[in-house]
């Protein structure tokens, strides 16, 4: 099945329209056709061949919300009309230890990207900014109804990537967590933790966010260019989400941890973080690190989500803008999230 | 009341014998006779001045065993004759949130060091170099009679600084635990990893002491200078205990841990220490850091050790070979723990 798709033919080159292929629905597959494509931070350094060579052409888009038009003769969990979504994951090993306990971001044997990937059968993954995705069945959720297409298409990386180790270190009722950097991934790390019930802090170089930020249910909000009012947060945090893959001083943070407290990256600047010993040792402090999170933690978080009546803060674009809202990511101006109304790339080929 | 001791009288002098004040005792302090007093690292680097200014003339020694010979009237829970001991910590302020928890080396007013602090009254602390100390009756541990005295001293920072780790991040059966050094600290959290039942592995740079390790209770014995051994134990610890002091290679070792898996460092390196977030990211590990112990778990350390009949391995010496000891501490000669008899002060003056 030839589709029609947004690629990037070259490291650095601008997106462009393209047909691929999809493969034939298997026995255990959905065909899905995408409605919502949401633009990661990571596509654009895919794109850009910031992490090393990549199998060009490549059609980025790990946010994926659509309906489903064809299933195979084994799925039972998916239907014909469903609405659904993928994540970043379209494959792993199902045998390892990990994937057995629902860790399926951790496969020992290598967990397999929705695009840039070589997937078990020895292909490429293409991605989301396409009319039509074919999925192992095991690794698409359902979107519930309560949530907004558009708006629910980054939960599918932003929001799972926030929720898991918020729910892993266990913020709630009592807990005092703080969010680094109120961008895609921030500003979904702020309104979950706020949903969990956890007493919200967001920490961003300036206040110029502060009024967005309160809004989505930050508790307080602190600029961590003032020395003071950093200092007046030394040890105070339960945990800190950090969503900053810029290189920033750790340890400056990690002081602000109260004992048995928890510092989390979820994204991974491209130079090692020079950390103090004696400032995890002195309060029995942690330094850790999150990747999205498992199938059954993703649907856990979309009906989290619609509970709570949850989803990006979005600007929904047509495809021919992809390449425009690229510049305006790296340029830091978008509250909060690109998101690809894929009727615009044309019907299937 | 003038006591014998031992003191360095300036960064990096030679200790010489000297007398040292002792106060009066109070109404919740305990007078102990001295015996035995352990020779940490952190004493030399303390005496040394690599850690700062000092209040010289310091008398080192934080691992203290010996017994009452006066209490206060207010001490309820030791008595003339125990035998007991003191570790790093004389003296916090008990109403924070940690003291109340029982961590008062967390203490957030400041906990107080056994030498070389400046005490709450305003005086500066001694250590055990010594033939009597006077110290309040919270900060004392009894000894069980099932433990030899001397061999116990190391465990007042030895023990605890690996206890207290290894009961927090819950080594036991089932778990796999890596030691990484094995030296003062190393080896008794072999002895005590052996002992909750964990299956132990040491990393050292070669295989030189493996008869120890293993004679101490290791499972496995690996040298970290051997990459395709290193390479075997990727993803494989759930807990690493890393008591090198030394600037490592960090990332080397937090590859070696599993899905939520922790580093601990419990020695703190002179430099920061560069970490590659994505290799925390990949299987959401953590790198943390743990400071001695609290009272209560010191004392549930003791009881542990004379349970299970775990005692540092030391060599005794007298206190004029303590200059000497030092030397043999820096070149890693010893196995494991030097522990002067203070008996060899002379008596209280």
């Amino acid at each position: 099945m030839q589709v029609h798709a947004y690629a990037a033919p070259a490291a650095g080159q601008p997106l462009a329209p393209t047909t691929i292929e999809r493969r034939d629905v298997g026995a255990n597959d959905v065909l899905i056709q995408i409605q919502y494509a949401g633009i990661c931070h990571s596509d654009i350094h895919t794109v850009n061949g910031d992490w090393g060579p990549q199998p060009f052409p490549v059609v980025p888009g790990h946010e994926i919300v659509g309906v489903v038009t064809e299933v195979g003769d084994g799925v039972t969990r998916h239907a014909v009309g469903d609405r659904v979504g993928v994540g970043c994951l379209v494959n792993s090993c199902r045998e390892c230890v990990n994937c057995l306990k629902g860790e399926e971001q951790y496969c020992l044997n290598g967990a397999i990207g929705t695009y840039a990937a070589t997937d078990r059968d020895g292909t490429t993954t293409q991605g989301g900014y396409s009319t039509h995705v074919v999925v192992d069945a095991d690794f698409v959720v359902s979107v519930p109804d309560g949530l907004d297409p558009a708006a629910a298409a980054p939960l599918l990386c932003a929001g799972i990537t926030t929720y898991a180790p918020l729910r892993h270190w266990n913020a709630g009722p009592g807990k005092k967590v703080a969010v680094v950097g109120l961008g895609g991934l921030g500003h979904m790390a702020v309104k979950i933790a706020h949903a969990l019930g956890a007493e919200v802090t967001v920490l961003s170089q300036s206040l110029k966010k502060q009024e967005d930020g309160l809004r989505l249910g930050a508790d307080d909000y602190v600029a961590t260019s003032d020395p003071e009012a950093m200092k007046a947060l030394r040890s105070r945090f339960d945990l800190i989400i950090n969503t900053v893959s810029a290189s920033i001083d750790i340890n400056a943070y990690l002081k602000l941890l109260a004992v048995d407290g928890t510092l989390v990256n979820v994204g991974a600047p491209p130079e090692p973080l020079p950390v103090n010993a004696m400032t995890l040792i002195s309060g029995r402090r942690s330094f850790a690190g999150s990747a999205i999170g498992g199938i059954a933690l993703t649907q856990e978080m979309l009906d989290f989500c619609a509970e709570h009546g949850l989803g990006a803060e979005i600007e929904v674009i047509s495809a021919d803008q992809v390449n425009e809202a690229y510049e305006r990511v790296l340029a830091s101006d978008v509250r909060y999230r690109f998101v690809i109304d894929t009727s615009t790339l044309g019907a299937s080929a």
